[in-house]
């Protein structure tokens, strides 16, 4: 159990105390479902109604904020919620208890373990495989031959990590995900039968990226799916073979991107997104939810909707058909004016 | 091999047996598909045609139609459609053959099972584990540290439980299912890359919920992702951190759910739906299939489209769209009629 | 390693050999990441400006194009795509050196094993199981009770297979996906609480399908759910109970089919596309990205949006709506000069 005294804590954010420096704080918790013993914060105004019922031992909170309590010890920062997230990392990201190889697990001879790797049960290790130091490998994932992974990475369970695929440093990939699976690509023949085309590329995954649960990203036709680092994908997410991500990129639960699309760096995709193959997402492109993007965007700026367009232009249009009824209205009241301006017309002639 | 009288099944729904009560029953089967031994049923006029060449040893039929078979028995009841789902429910329910703990399966000493529990090959049962009376686990399913399933669950192949999740009692989960895997959380720095936020949260999956294959159900970053008693999700779906679904409500196929929204009771929400994080879905609101949900919605109701409305609204705009060629034209044919009008009346004057 | 003559490749693909034809081919690569023993292809004019900087040994080429280096064997043909598309399937199919029958694999003393049937690590083949000749099922993949396999499969790892559900022959299935897990059917009891129906048909997939990564294909509730023939299935794709696929049909990724729909043959399915239940989509039907399918197709042609909407009717609205601002800018001027032509008028009387 972790056991911090608030005084440590207020170091690492250089925090002024307010109270009991001494206090203990074991964990952290919302400022609602706080108990004694935890840590909270109050970074909205929406927040401080809590301040009076929370059981929170200490809370983060902004200097300005008038402080009604004498049993809680509070730690004065700028920003409550940039304190709390450095603490989070600092004191309570999890370890895994996850430790050595366990007996169930099949290393082949010829794959080479660094130093340090944990892996769990039933795990495979086929021929020709490599694995850094430290990196943690869960209970029933398979490395298929001449796969690469580097140093310090999590592998959870229940993963397929396909032939020849490679993985960098620091990376974490979720549950049941699948990497390097065929790409999608058939020949139809003159029958409109399809023939299968060998998808004898790999997938390359560079540094510090992460892959939540359920994603699949396909091997390359040729070459390398690749996606590089520092970029984060969410769950249930397609990435199709050939396709290149760029750094430090965001990509939403349930997005799809087509075969040999090529996204850049800091771009960021929101959920639900569909991107055909063969085009280019230039940097620092935002793609908002559920929007489907059919042509290259090389523009930074903020796209929506299906076929996507900026999003000034989207909501422009949005509202213009909200006002569709009126528009109708408006035209049959001037084909009426316009007939009675004929009769009024040719009346007086 | 099952095997029950018409007249056993006719008890069961108090239905009215025309010809032999002694015959016997050993399946059910669709009217069109329905082979010697089989009970099927007419619910709906397009089926009736079947009754004259169905294989089918007993029907269940309304009692206004007209019997014209002397080989098959008839069972008279007001909805042959909910008498089925009887039959089935009571007589039909799949038995799993699974039963006690195979060698293969780990279970931590420090892991507590209720009795009768069943546990499949390579099953991982980790630290601090708790699992109720009659629950099965199948083949290469793992349970992380300190999960807890309550009685009667089943819990099928390749899923991945984390750390701390909590299941409840006649809980049914699919393959592939992922629980509590990270949310999606991070920070971006200066440089804009990104820093992950620790996810120390859970899952709490409540009594009487049913999980789809391949659902992604990501931990909270503090507190809880909850799904509350009864409700339902398809397969393929994303459920985002801290999101809290009510009771008894139903999740289609390939829907997602962002971070903290709140989904009331007895929500029904079709397929490919979207829900932006940080909203509310009051009880008894109904998605239509592919929605994309921007705001909280608190009226009961049907709600469509893309960004969605009212159902009514929806259908109306899209009318309007589908008359836009028509409101062209007349547009056009407006601005003619006044230019003629505007060089008559100029000439006039 | 791979070991060819220019000569043997270029025998299989009728070519002319420009160069020298004892050249070894190890490898393929794309023109721009060729290395020296590397087979690669002009197949479009944009590659053209690789052919002075690649380092392929040799290249497939159409006769046409004007040769420049005298260090690189040349292969002409008509289609240097389709031949290198040959030359792929003949030479470059990958093998997987799965092999025998692991001893961590689980056969049940009554299943069925043809010859030549390689068994992955903790691959469970429960009671009922039969499996035919050269199938390879890789490691952690579970088969329940009953299932039939055919001939020459490729079942890759994690895969979840349902019991009595049956798998033809030469059926490729990648990893994680799940097949035969219950349909999603409930009867909401006066309460509003849904009652399970069980689920006792199965899934059928004939031979020649290959499907994708994380798929999920549900049970059938009676009956059974049936992928014909031939048909392609991408990643993540979710096929609903008792629903029908027909042959050599192409479903991309993230699309979802609902439950007892059609699907005729050779129908092309693009991405996240969904399609309601009941209804059917007849031959020859090609459905765009995102789209929404909620009425039967049966004129085959391209549809495209949401609700969909034979393409060119989609793409002439999407111009109107375009042009909206411009209606709306259009109504405004012709209500004045109504106006205005109004009291001229009233003014002349």
């Amino acid at each position: 159990m972790i056991s911090l005294t608030v005084k440590e804590i207020a170091r690492l954010v250089s925090g002024k105390i307010i109270g009991d420096e001494n206090s203990i704080i074991n964990s952290v918790a919302k400022i609602d479902e706080a108990k004694s013993g935890d840590l909270s914060f109050i970074y909205l105004p929406a927040y401080e109604k809590f301040q009076q019922t929370t059981k929170a031992s200490a809370l983060l909170v902004k200097p300005e904020l008038q402080k009604t309590r004498n049993d809680i010890t509070y730690i004065e920062v700028e920003s409550p919620e940039k304190a709390f997230f450095l603490i989070l990392r600092e004191f309570f990201t999890p370890e895994f208890p996850l430790s050595g190889i366990d007996d169930t697990a099949f290393i082949h001879p010829e794959a080479k373990l660094g130093n340090n790797v944990s892996l769990g049960k039933n795990v495979v290790i086929s021929k020709g495989c490599r694995i850094g130091d430290n990196t943690k490998i869960f209970h029933n994932t398979v490395l298929y031959e001449d796969v690469e992974i580097g140093n310090d990475c999590l592998i959870f369970s229940n993963i397929s990590i396909r032939e020849k695929c490679k993985i960098g440093n620091r990376v974490i990939i979720h549950s049941g995900t699948v990497i390097g699976s065929d790409g999608f690509g058939f020949n139809p023949d003159e029958k409109g039968v399809y023939q299968k085309i060998p998808q004898i590329g790999n997938v390359i995954i560079e540094d510090d990226v992460e892959l939540g649960a359920n994603v699949a990203i396909d091997r390359a036709a040729l070459g390398a799916t690749i996606i590089k680092r520092g970029t984060k994908i969410d769950n249930l997410v397609q990435i199709a073979h050939n396709v290149i991500i760029g750094e430090d990129t965001v990509i939403s639960s349930q997005t799809g991107i087509s075969g040999s699309t090529k996204v850049g760096n800091h771009v960021i995709i929101a959920g639900q997104v569909g991107i055909v193959g063969h085009i280019e997402i230039g940097d620092n492109v935002v793609l908002m939810a559920q929007s489907g993007i059919s042509k290259s965007i090389k523009k930074p700026g903020y796209y929506f909707g299906y076929p996507a367009k900026e999003l000034k232009t989207s909501q422009k249009l949005e509202a213009h058909i909200r006002n569709l009824p009126d528009y109708a209205e408006k035209i049959k009241k001037l084909e009426e004016e316009i007939k009675e301006l004929k009769s009024k017309q040719s009346s007086q002639s």
